[in-house]
């Protein structure tokens, strides 16, 4: 079984622990919006999202902060992922 | 009797019932909305909805993980469907 | 006395109890917006309505669903109606 | 001393007491938006308001159900009325 | 010194006290919004504002109904003036 | 050092302590948006600002009304300045 | 490592402690929203965002005052950066 996300969401798997990590993010505990670190895994197609062009710009292997603010927790099988709009993608890492 | 919806709105039934389930999908408590398995039902047409063209991209039979936050309960004859528009589908199960 | 709908509104008279129905629609307490059968009396003739084209897709007749949360109760002469707009109705029973 | 409304206002007259009517409308206690019956006094040109071009669709001497909860109150000389825009009108009764 | 507004604003001159006035305006007390009798000061020149093309409808000397919720209350030497958006400004007493 | 703002921003040096001026503005305590008098120190480039055209109507060296209300102070040397939207700019003084 | 911001995000690196500074910026306790002075480190590509086209303003080395409200603080490696959109920048320093 696989995830493949509609319009411009996006497939994350998680790669830190959600509290800190030694030498990746910390998540500061004043922010409201907790950033995380974490892998795409599927990308949906883009094209026009509630009446606006999305053209996607992360893909699959990609390492990603995101804001986790928008996003919902789904467990398939054994794994947990999470689904994002890709506007809550912040920046890649490379 | 059957439900045909209206514009961008799609009626879901429910795979699984909404509070864990052993191999599917598990609701993490500290997620605000409720994602949740269902089987696509029937598909409304698309076309301009509130003056925004919107293309339908799931169709009968899918399996699709949906945001519980905006959908409607019905009980037609002995049968419980939601409704909710496609936005609020987050991507088909493969 | 008739009621004739501005812009994208219907005109919808209920057709059950709104507590619950023995072999129709039932209202789950759990549910913010209450769903409920109605038939439409009455279609606005759409057009721009606040900037946007709107199609009417129901006519009079119709049995349909909608999402009571907008609806505006009125009662003329010894009928209530309920007056929506045509993006409140969710689906037409067949 | 009259009102000429502006844009997309419409100056309306009540017909029937707030609380209760024998033989007209009634509001029921339990909805949010109290629906009310008027007569149409004076109606604004219409055009481009707030971006969006709206045509005036009710007349002088139309009697109307409308949305009580944008409108304002005014009382010049020794009569009352009320400013609504035309998209809190509901219906005309005819 | 005089006011220049800029925009859709418009500088008004209360021409009641915001009360209770015998022969002129009432505030009911149970509107939420209070309406007010003012004097057209000063027009800005319109054009697009927020990206909204405002064609300015009122001239300097108009007696105005104008919705006080969004309103700025100004001093300048010993007179004051209230500044609204066009759009605030409800209807023309002719 | 000196601060040249982005888009349709605005920088102010305020004229008048915030309390009360004695021939000035006077700010009332009932107002809920602060208007406070100011000099203008520099001017975005406007142009396209969130989707829309902006044009800079206002220049270095006016004396305006603006709303604090979206207002934010900033400290640079020992000088005080506060960044505006040109839309939270009401009105020139002339 | 490093952090390629998406769309029109910024990635910034403070240059002064939160609280006050001798001869930079001084934070109003007063003041909701804590502007902030930075450097710049990343710059997105801009182009189409949520629907409005956004132009790049800003370049690497500039020295920004930001609106904190929006961003995002992130710890990459030993290092603390804030992402936030171009419009959360308010001027550059020169």
């Amino acid at each position: 079984m696989k995830l493949v996300p509609l319009g411009d969401r996006v497939v994350l798997k998680q790669l830190v622990a959600e509290e800190t990590t030694k030498s990746g993010i910390v998540l500061p505990g004043q922010s409201k919006e907790k950033p995380q670190q974490a892998e795409v895994i599927a990308v949906g197609p883009g094209g026009v999202v509630e009446g606006k062009e999305v053209k996607m710009e992360v893909k699959v292997g990609d390492q990603v902060i995101y804001s986790k603010y928008a996003g919902t927790e789904v467990k398939l099988d054994e794994d947990e992922y999470i689904i994002v709009k890709q506007n809550d993608i912040l920046a890649v890492i490379q």
